[in-house]
């Protein structure tokens, strides 16, 4: 590997609270050839695992999932958050700090037996990936991998989806 | 061209609300082919402009985007919306038919004299793209273009963008 995807993380400490350590991504993003770098590493375990569709949860689930499509030649469906799709969909609601969210697919964004990626930034709790694989399932696909830019060890998020095969490029 | 892009466009009736028509691009991204078509012809106006980084507003800014910034080896910065980025940053208002709107973009997201190029799916009154177009110039980058999947021509977006050259791949 040419370029340290470490390198490209940026750690801002008290974001978007006291004690926490954001990492951010987007020192990655912005850099052609470390996006490129990641982009291939997860598309290279897609192609491993025979995947026909990428989805991703909203916004930065879809800067890790859109070009991974792109270089597959494969379709992207994005999970959005309410009032976003305008057609008939399917929903799964999923526990935050305070309250909870819902998510939404399109009802024809997958095809019952499609082997589905699922991607995101980051792997934390869980909860949002959780939520998206199951959107994935009630439409009868199939996911048969979860890649991430980053899994942050100590949140339990492997833990929640362990049932799933997964991929995380770096790990704090 | 192998595929006509109209074919990959859903017309939504009455959505978000009573007498709109909702032009949805998921069909487009859901569709392997029609979405690498989209993004090659995007990707040679880029490199046709020269252009050194990619911005999009959130998220479907992102979904067309990110896929042209890897296929030309670039990055891309995201801008977004209120409490998302987490380092230093430069923000833009934009009216909306209540009220009004920010977008803010990583200071670092630019550096001086790049060429960049702004995407969104859509081109409707034009002002999210302005106030991305202004978050780029404050720093300084010269948007050496814009592009969109669709342009609703009657919404006097390309009107409000004329200073800057612009390419839609479909029109409504």
């Amino acid at each position: 590997m040419s370029v340290d995807l470490h390198d490209y993380i940026a750690s801002v400490p008290d974001f978007p609270e006291k004690g926490i350590i954001f990492r951010d991504i987007s020192p990655l993003m912005a850099d052609g050839e470390a996006y490129r770098e990641a982009t291939d590493q997860i598309a290279a375990y897609a192609q491993d695992k025979g995947v026909d569709m990428i989805v991703g949860p909203e916004a930065r689930g879809f800067i890790v999932g859109c070009p991974v499509a792109y270089k597959l030649g494969l379709g992207f469906a994005p999970a959005r958050k309410k009032g976003k799709l305008p057609r008939p969909t399917v929903s799964a609601s999923y526990g935050l700090e305070y309250g909870q969210s819902t998510l939404y697919l399109h009802k024809d964004a997958i095809k019952p037996g499609q082997k589905v990626l699922v991607t995101d930034d980051l792997l934390a709790t869980g909860g949002t990936i959780a939520a998206t694989i199951q959107l994935v399932e009630d439409l009868g696909g199939i996911v048969v991998g979860t890649a991430f830019l980053i899994e942050l060890k100590d949140l339990g998020g492997r833990e929640k989806i362990k049932d799933y095969d997964m991929l995380a490029l770096l790990q704090y």
